[in-house]
């Protein structure tokens, strides 16, 4: 039986989605507190490979095992044997062909500016904190050029064998309750892409670059033109959508 | 000179506020921070005793050295001293009778319940997750009964020497993007009192309480009648007033 599965985790001292040798990944706990319920090994296939202290409110997961109980059951039993740092929201059984990564039609971004004179120890692990007061009106500006079909080799590299063009469907920033937030939505990204677009745009909010050098940065497509990479910590995977 | 302080800490993994030997606590973090930035010994007061692993946003301290720069100054050196779960939010010269315990006239706290059926690990350290669903009009109806000047004996016990009649001045729960929040403000508490409150309600709140059950047990005046106490690590200390 193949099961569909939302995921949230804390990305706080995990070497990112995917597994590696010999250091704590999502994948791998995933993986071994489904075979710790099963009884069997499986893989799982994730929506999104976030880099290491990169969280997510909404990845996407899949995977094969028999089980004879409820969906409801399977959750509850996985959600036991997990870390406190991760949990699956959501379970489903889904057909043998779905792939979260290939058949999804697109992924949302959120990140997080905590933008005060004085960093806030409660907030520590999950935004940025910025000193300099960002100008919301020149990040917006800044995000409507990202908006479309560009090319975002600047802000980003490929995985292996692709192309450095995306669709961007949605790009904004949003004060929310003290926060600057940035919400992203495209068909897919580059490594690193929403970091690296975040940590140029921050330069724009702050007045150190015009939106004119970040529209030329965009348009020079050369890794090199672009500004600082946000921290990962400031970073959340919050949905894939589906046909 | 004496400074009074504005500051607020993630609880998680300290001892409490009060210093306790060989183990972390938030008042020996603060007066280490404050003598290596000013090469002098000092004590603080703060206005609350938090509990081990209680947050606090708006807890507020006082202490004396010497110090030839600005207060904001002093803000930026101590924050760049102390560990990245505490940090001072403001600072000010003050009059050296001030006393942030007994002046304070009022203390208010939160308490942060995740009323979802699956737990939040990106909020696993700032809230009690209750999977059963609480009833918001229950849970009003048994914060009203606190309002008052009541003897709590049920819900704390008091500092040595002192008794244990409370005035309330403000209880209520309100839904606050998908967390069920309490707001208690009181010219002071008892220990343990709003989680003792809290864990109590919380069984009214399910319907497993009645009201009048909870009427009953407050106006016992006895210990042994409170429901559980809420965990420490959905509590915060969010605001002291002064005259």
């Amino acid at each position: 039986m193949r099961y569909c599965a939302l995921v949230e985790y804390d990305g706080t001292g995990y070497f990112g989605f995917q597994r590696q040798r010999q250091k704590p990944t999502i994948q791998e706990e995933l993986e071994q507190a489904i075979e710790a319920v099963s009884g069997q090994e499986t893989t799982i296939i994730g929506a999104g490979r976030t880099d290491s202290g990169v969280h997510a409110s909404g990845q996407v997961i899949a995977f094969e095992i028999a089980w004879q109980h409820a969906a409801s059951d399977l959750l509850k039993a996985i959600n036991a044997s997990l870390s406190r740092a991760i949990a699956i929201r959501e379970i489903k059984e889904t057909e043998p062909s779905f792939h979260p990564r290939f058949d999804a039609t697109a992924r949302r971004y959120e990140y997080y500016i905590y933008n005060k004179p004085v960093r806030s120890p409660l907030r520590r692990h999950h935004c940025w904190h910025v000193i300099k007061p960002l100008d919301l009106d020149l990040l917006n500006r800044a995000a409507s050029m990202v908006q479309g079909e560009h090319d975002f080799a600047t802000f980003g590299r490929p995985p292996v064998g692709e192309n450095t063009v995306r669709k961007v469907l949605l790009a904004e920033w949003n004060d929310r309750k003290g926060f600057l937030v940035f919400t992203i939505e495209a068909t897919a990204f580059l490594n690193r892409m929403v970091r690296s677009l975040v940590g140029t745009m921050k330069a724009v909010g702050e007045g150190r670059w015009s939106t004119e050098s970040f529209l030329a940065a965009l348009e020079a497509c050369d890794r090199s033109r672009a500004g600082q990479t946000a921290p990962a910590h400031g970073l959340y995977l919050v949905s894939v959508s589906y046909e």
